[in-house]
């Protein structure tokens, strides 16, 4: 019998149709029966992670916790959350539940590892860099990190909330092309998209740079964990 | 409040994506918290519904009723099931839930009359064909159907499990242009995408033909059952 996984979603909903629609892509399947059982709560009350870290936002544990028991009551028998901002709750979230919460930058940098990677380019939100959950993370592995200055983390803040969360197509990239090019020229080998909404701005804008997707990476965790193989084609990606 | 959207999936996998996707992505909302809450059992234990209905495939029912009940339990307001074959169980899912239940093949009828469409052509699964279940909701609009024959039928089944559930992206498509032009000749209006796996057929293989697609109808649906509005955009489509 194969396990369950469980999406703590709506953080946000893209970034959570994304990581499912990932799962379903890179699992060696051939009828639904041999795909994995996922169940998905996008939990679009869950208030703004950022606003929370920064202060003055509405504290998000309480909806993350009723998300996390809703979907162990739902059979789930591992957690996922496909936002890295939220992972600076995730010590607030596991005592509520009894199944093992598979955690998205513990498994990049694993993934990173596996790579030999030793210098990375941090694209997130300003609530992430904040927090300091990749930092801690990644300098246990000994991977360094290089980061978007002053304005050119506005950049990315702009691609992640008008261009994804708020859907505007149109936006202008021109800043945070520059942002990009300021990450390798600082020496980074590849860039962090450590924010859920950024693999689907790349997607969405066409941006092709050496990245590594926490989203893929998640999803191939959570994959091996429901007992199921990837397809060969990805298995060097994660 | 808004209410919860329940999605009984893995009917499969990728039909279950591509519905979650389409909410999303039609719903008019400018941050996470303006979205649909979806809850989404992607149980990839129903069995084949075709297999059932042409006879000696297990039983999907008691499957789709799990499903059913436990997203009622985790908040669902009202469900939706991204698999046309399964409609044919629906009268044995309704009685155990206390929740209404947004019939796919109704709400594509009710937005092919809202078209002034009179014809359809219909590529669907032989389980769906055989159920006679759109014959006889879209006959009570007075709307009538066309079908692919003999061999024709088998592309389309073809494109359905070899395609879409297996991912073999280098399937030989000349015997499904050859059932969409037949059903075009026979006075086909536009063609009815009655398996939920063909509008992702459709995108995957980059096929443009005037279309109804029935997930996306069921997703509009559903996002006015939750209190959201649709994307301007999208409002002719639906």
């Amino acid at each position: 019998m194969s396990q369950t996984i469980g999406i703590i979603g709506g953080m946000g909903p893209l970034a959570t149709s994304d990581l499912f629609h990932k799962i379903i892509t890179i699992t060696d399947a051939s009828c639904d029966q041999d795909h994995v059982r996922v169940c998905i709560d996008n939990n679009t009350n869950i208030p703004d992670r950022t606003a929370a870290i920064l202060g003055g936002g509405k504290n998000p544990v309480p909806e993350l916790v009723k998300s996390a028991v809703r979907l162990q009551s739902m059979g789930a028998d591992a957690l996922i959350m496909p936002c890295n901002t939220a992972h600076y709750f995730y010590e607030q979230i596991t005592p509520y539940v009894d199944i093992p919460f598979l955690h998205m930058i513990q498994e990049t940098a694993d993934a990173l590892d596996r790579r030999h990677i030793r210098k990375v380019g941090l694209l997130a939100t300003d609530g992430t860099c904040q927090s300091g959950v990749y930092h801690s993370i990644l300098s246990q592995h000994g991977i360094d990190i290089v980061q978007p200055t002053g304005e050119n983390q506005q950049s990315v803040m702009d691609v992640i909330y008008k261009g994804v969360k708020a859907g505007d197509l149109s936006l202008n990239l021109t800043a945070f092309h520059r942002t990009i090019n300021q990450l390798f020229d600082e020496g980074a080998e590849l860039l962090v998209l450590g924010c859920t909404e950024l693999p689907v701005a790349f997607e969405l804008f066409h941006i092709e740079k050496p990245a590594i997707d926490p989203t893929l990476v998640l999803a191939a965790a959570a994959v091996r964990f429901a007992g199921k193989e990837i397809r060969p084609e990805y298995r060097g990606l994660v």
